[in-house]
């Protein structure tokens, strides 16, 4: 089956979810889901679903429902989670060591192949296999190794600066965990993972009331 | 100035942002800007942040712009930025420890009271000067100390059981890290950072060009 282009911002942000709720009905032996009951459990309505998973293919069989392993996989698919990423993390600090430690992401084909920082403390320390290396070399690595994602975990003065090596450098991807807005050529992508906001967002609903 | 309530969970998402942004100037010693000013920094359009800004109060003066202080402040009062949080975390794993490890969310308010964990390894062990306790402590903790926001840092299937402990003892906010979608009372705000999903989004991006 054909995977269509071009897959509207919200329908891209809804298709992780997808694939959570998809992986936990094969690990209970689901074979076949039809979209009232799939909406039950994801909280979309069955008509929003109906109309996501058509979005990039003919699933569902009229009266059947649809086939929980057929969709998890093409929805996999879609999210390219068919090959590994090269992926490197800029800042050690106590987010960038987490994301480095957090081996659930390693299922998923994001294989880290190294970390930088500007502190001398980290420099040379050991996360996992990977050693800390100073962040002086980073152009240098970029220009011998070819990197999908770089992950951002540097503070806000930094960030930008770190993109823009990376962005010279030929990385498509960055996770961005600084609390900055990066600018970018279009053909790069990010997806920013803004705490501080997220926090902000909480304090402000605790005091919408 | 009376806040405004029930501001939509739009507007709220942009709210950090705006803050964020406003700081920024302020550090800057930028007094006052026009919303087009605004604009080409924040990346919203002006009549959006004459929209947005008029959900909370007058502020703007035709001609003059707004005062950054002052739009500043009402921000962070809408944001519920004038009082602490009594925070606590349940998992202290990478992103657990992370979280603790962050001052910056300290100096908006977040006050760490205590950590908790299922694992023996980690029980007892200090983060900066909080002690990680069992957590079969977590509901005589709560019965005995009030607490704002709880942080669920814990695998997938523990997360909606801490969570019902949690809610069960009235706390009222909730940041969820667990790639878990928790069911909670309408009086309970939570505000989720799904760390894989984001990943994916970016994985999906990179593909769908």
């Amino acid at each position: 089956m054909e995977k269509k282009k071009n897959i509207s911002m919200a329908v891209i942000k809804r298709l992780p979810k997808y694939h959570r709720y998809l992986k936990e009905l094969m690990k209970n032996d689901v074979d076949r889901i039809s979209s009232k009951e799939l909406s039950e459990k994801i909280g979309f309505t069955a008509s929003q679903i109906r109309q996501d998973l058509n979005c990039f293919g003919d699933f569902g069989q009229q009266g059947y429902g649809y086939n929980v392993n057929e969709l998890y996989n093409q929805i996999s698919n879609i999210l390219g989670l068919t090959k590994p990423y090269k992926t490197i993390i800029i800042g050690a600090g106590n987010i960038g060591q987490a994301i480095a430690n957090y081996t659930d992401f390693e299922k998923i084909g994001f294989n880290l192949e190294a970390m930088f920082d500007i502190n001398p403390k980290l420099i040379g320390i050991r996360i996992r296999d990977i050693e800390i290396m100073d962040i002086d070399y980073l152009g240098d690595y970029l220009r011998e190794n070819q990197v999908d994602i770089g992950v951002i975990c540097t503070p806000n003065n930094n960030g930008q600066k770190v993109c823009d090596i990376l962005v010279r450098n030929g990385v498509k991807g960055i996770w961005n965990f600084a609390p900055v807005d990066l600018v970018v050529p279009e053909d790069v992508k990010v997806e920013n993972v803004h705490l501080s906001d997220s926090l902000l967002t909480l304090t402000c609903l605790l005091n919408d009331d």
